[in-house]
């Protein structure tokens, strides 16, 4: 089979052995799989993959159709659509991964744009729902709103009954946000030093949610997370998702404390196998019958195949990018 | 009644008019109220007592028995003895409070002791239980280990089947730790300019712990929270209650993410009063049967009387107690 494969700090398709689904396993036909940041991390050296995963085929996420199944395996039969998270290998003709690793396509649904739903909005909903519990009516900050996780998470809370404010720092992104249902967009505000001014973007959230955010998404990191703090509500909830900005921050000990917040810190692909079956059962549960009824949809900016895998991993890392980019085997 | 009044910057007895009950309220005669650190605050200004509390009477805790009921109260009789948390007043013969921020004290325990217990053992059942979901078996970090809040959650964190590392600046109160069920003690290590030796006290807790601390109760704040981000195990909950130490700290974003933390801010006294009669009736559930059969028990390092209130108050100020002081109205 052909696969996505790192060499020497570039990615090229190779050719590599046919994987066998073990017990409780399934072997998907891939028909679209998403490039995601990690993968770039991937390319440059810089993020191994986890044991059980191919050591040199990136690609977190997948959608096709099942193509053959392991022992024990009597949910999913050879011909079902679906999609998933992986540990790594997605980006390949055929991939093995465990059956409880995949959620049910709904019948409709262009099966290459779903191989870039798992990742983003996984990851959106086990922040907003499993680790914040977003109520109706509550209101949520998005930073990097132009991001994938970013337009999944205001498709998933404004479904949700909640408001979002999002934050970016290209305007032309929050056009396509308020597109999505944003309720109020912010380009980040910056100090004459060109840093992030935390005191105006704390007080403008604070004003247009009448009190503080609920819930905050934190992809960025760094001083952003001290406005996340000034900007929260009582008893608010932040999520700490991503470091684009950097991997430390000042905390308000007292503020924390006084508004009693919880700042919680997650990462997706280390969790252990059984996490992310369950992380996957709530998607299936929660988020797929609303891409079924189109509640929610897939942001995609580019569908490539996998030969053209550096072109797409070039277009990923110039953050030019509104949506997800996908290889596909098949084009 | 005679009661403790912040007069001027210090406290001294004098006489207020007899509260009456209103509705859904009972007056408690009092027989023992601990004092807090907030009341040093309120002494000298700097604590404004909230809405529905005597301005100028201090005390957050008491124990005594049932004086007189107001309307609609059918579940508490003249004569039963309770304890609990107030937002001040406490520090009185007579206190007025709403029946359900009174939690029962069993028969053939101390009354005046009983008034040195709620504040502590609420603020650590609270964190360690309700907030950070303490269960058997696993490690909990709690700095200051020989204050107040501090032998209270070794006591229930012992009770509960959990493993205890503390920390504290006095060797000596290591030794009384250890007659609670500390498990391990560490006088906490500094730097040559006489700082917190962040990296020296993550890596003793990481070592004595096997992995890191599951829980942390962070009673000092400042630097130590960097430690307890850096000390704590996968999925730990840090739970920041005081900030002695200072209101802000370094926050460790990636590290947050990477062992999936949760950081909790929590404040008792701020709350509103339907959570703090959820905060009672846990206490009263949890933590009142293990008073009355003698597992855990209220750690007293002097009973005065309500007129010895500025002995008292300079005796906790001097940081030199172990365990309560307790002003009793009736010595």
């Amino acid at each position: 089979m052909r696969a996505v494969t790192v060499v020497d700090g570039r990615v090229e398709v190779r050719e590599h052995p046919t994987p066998e689904p073990g017990a409780g396993e399934v072997r998907v036909r891939v028909t679209g799989a998403g490039i995601n940041r990690a993968d770039l991390l991937q390319r440059a050296g810089f993020y191994p993959a986890p044991p059980g995963t191919p050591a040199d085929i990136p690609g977190l996420e997948f959608a096709g159709t099942i193509d053959a199944v392991g022992a024990g395996v009597d949910d999913l039969a050879v011909g079902v659509a679906v999609f998933g998270v992986v540990g790594g290998g997605g980006q390949s003709e055929l991939l093995v991964t465990r059956a409880d690793h995949c959620a049910r396509v709904p019948d409709g649904l262009d099966l290459v744009a779903m191989g870039g739903v798992p990742e983003t909005f996984v990851t959106a909903h086990d922040a907003l729902v499993t680790i914040a519990g977003l109520t109706a009516g509550e209101w949520v900050l998005v930073h990097a709103v132009g991001s994938g996780v970013g337009t999944s998470a205001v498709q998933l809370a404004k479904a949700m009954g909640a408001r979002v404010v999002g934050t970016t720092r290209t305007a032309a992104k929050l056009e396509r946000g308020s597109e999505l249902g944003l309720d109020h967009g912010i380009v980040v505000p910056t100090t004459s030093d060109g840093a992030l001014d935390i005191g105006a973007l704390a007080a403008e959230v604070r004003d247009v949610t009448g009190g503080g955010a609920h819930v905050t998404l934190e992809l960025v990191g760094g001083a952003y997370v001290e406005a996340d703090v000034a900007a929260a509500a009582m008893r608010g909830r932040i999520v700490l998702v991503g470091t684009l900005a950097g991997g430390r921050a000042q905390l308000d000990v007292l503020s924390t404390m006084q508004r009693r917040l919880a700042i919680h810190g997650t990462m997706l692909r280390s969790r252990s196998a059984t996490e992310k079956a369950a992380a996957t059962a709530a998607f299936a549960r929660d988020v797929v019958p609303l891409l079924a009824s189109g509640s929610i949809k897939p942001i995609v900016d580019k569908v490539l195949p996998l030969s053209n895998a550096t072109q797409g991993y070039d277009l990923v890392a110039s953050d030019a990018t509104y949506g997800k980019v996908i290889l596909t085997p098949s084009p």
